[in-house]
């Protein structure tokens, strides 16, 4: 351990370490998952590696296996974040033909999901000012998601053919703002309602 | 000004200090200016009361008259650019009939001003760590000026008689999103065209 937060770990590359067996994989996932909730009630600043280590019940020394760093685990906890919400939305969207269908799908899901994870805008949010490079990919990532959706459903005629990013934008805006106040924040309007009115909104607006 | 930083400064109140006259509105409009662009480049935890006295051309002796701490600065900077973008949006909103049509100016007025003050994003979200009950106000605040309009949309028969916070939120979240795509990191899609592609949606979705 000393070895390893001492000078020699300058001469460790910056990459992230990925674990070769699947027990490396379990402490790995469990050094994740208390980070969640240590970054998510602490914030970065006041999180530790000590913290951390204590909640995954995993030794402060075998730390340095997976991570070289707090910055590092918090980077990796962003893109792992980051990636769950992208494999619940294409879970949600998975065998659902038509676009609007599929989108309610999608948002409902994602409420849902910042409901069960209330530390998810936290750390997000906190990653515009720790690592602002992840934090802006994760929502380019998540735009161009949707973005690649909508122009499916306009090469099959089932939107305009002129959606694209803008529109991209704005969904992602309606489902991140919608998690916040209603997931995160919690109320009265549950997943599928949430779902059901913004597909409303979607397939003939506002209008009377 | 030993005075007011010294022991005395617990007998001062919390609140914000209202100056008085027309100089010191002025000087206190400098401060907050001053504050907005060192905030927004550095960040609450790394910016200065000397820094921003400084860039404001202000005594650092006279910056207790208007503000008790660096703290009760950044919570007055995100009330008052929580006001302005509240400003901003009744300005365009103003003497437009139409709930759509209004809509559309203020997303469009409210693009721009993401585009002028690129500062507005950075210091509203790290509100979220700094002042969380200041930073919930302001969106609570904005989507409530949203449902009211729209509202009073439905009560004159132009949208849906059931739209409501699920609406606001949505819609708040849409601004908010396209702000910061195309207003803060910029792009070749300028306010008046997200203004209407935005109406477009909610006057009748993405149907084709």
């Amino acid at each position: 351990m000393a070895g390893l937060r001492g000078p020699k770990a300058t001469d460790t590359p910056t990459v992230e370490r990925s674990p070769r067996t699947e027990r490396g994989r379990k402490t790995r996932r469990t050094l994740l998952d208390a980070a969640a909730v240590e970054f998510g009630e602490r914030g970065f600043h006041d999180s530790s590696i000590v913290g951390i280590t204590q909640r995954a019940g995993v030794a402060l020394g075998s730390f340095y296996t997976y991570f070289e760093s707090k910055e590092a685990l918090f980077r990796a906890l962003v893109a792992d974040m980051s990636a769950r919400v992208g494999d619940v939305g294409a879970a949600a969207a998975g065998g659902i033909d038509d676009v609007l269908e599929r989108e309610q799908a999608v948002t409902s899901a994602f409420i849902a999901f910042a409901t069960e994870h209330k530390e998810l805008y936290r750390i997000i949010d906190e990653a515009e000012f720790v690592d602002p490079a992840t934090w802006r990919a994760h929502y380019e990532n998540a735009a161009g998601r949707i973005a690649a959706r909508l122009r499916t459903g306009a090469g099959n005629n089932q939107v305009r053919s002129d959606v694209g990013e803008v529109e991209a934008w704005a969904l992602m805006g309606m489902n991140v703002f919608l998690g916040l106040r209603f997931g995160v924040w919690g109320g009265d309007v549950g997943p599928e309602e949430i779902g059901r009115r913004v597909a409303a909104l979607l397939r003939e607006g506002l209008a009377r």
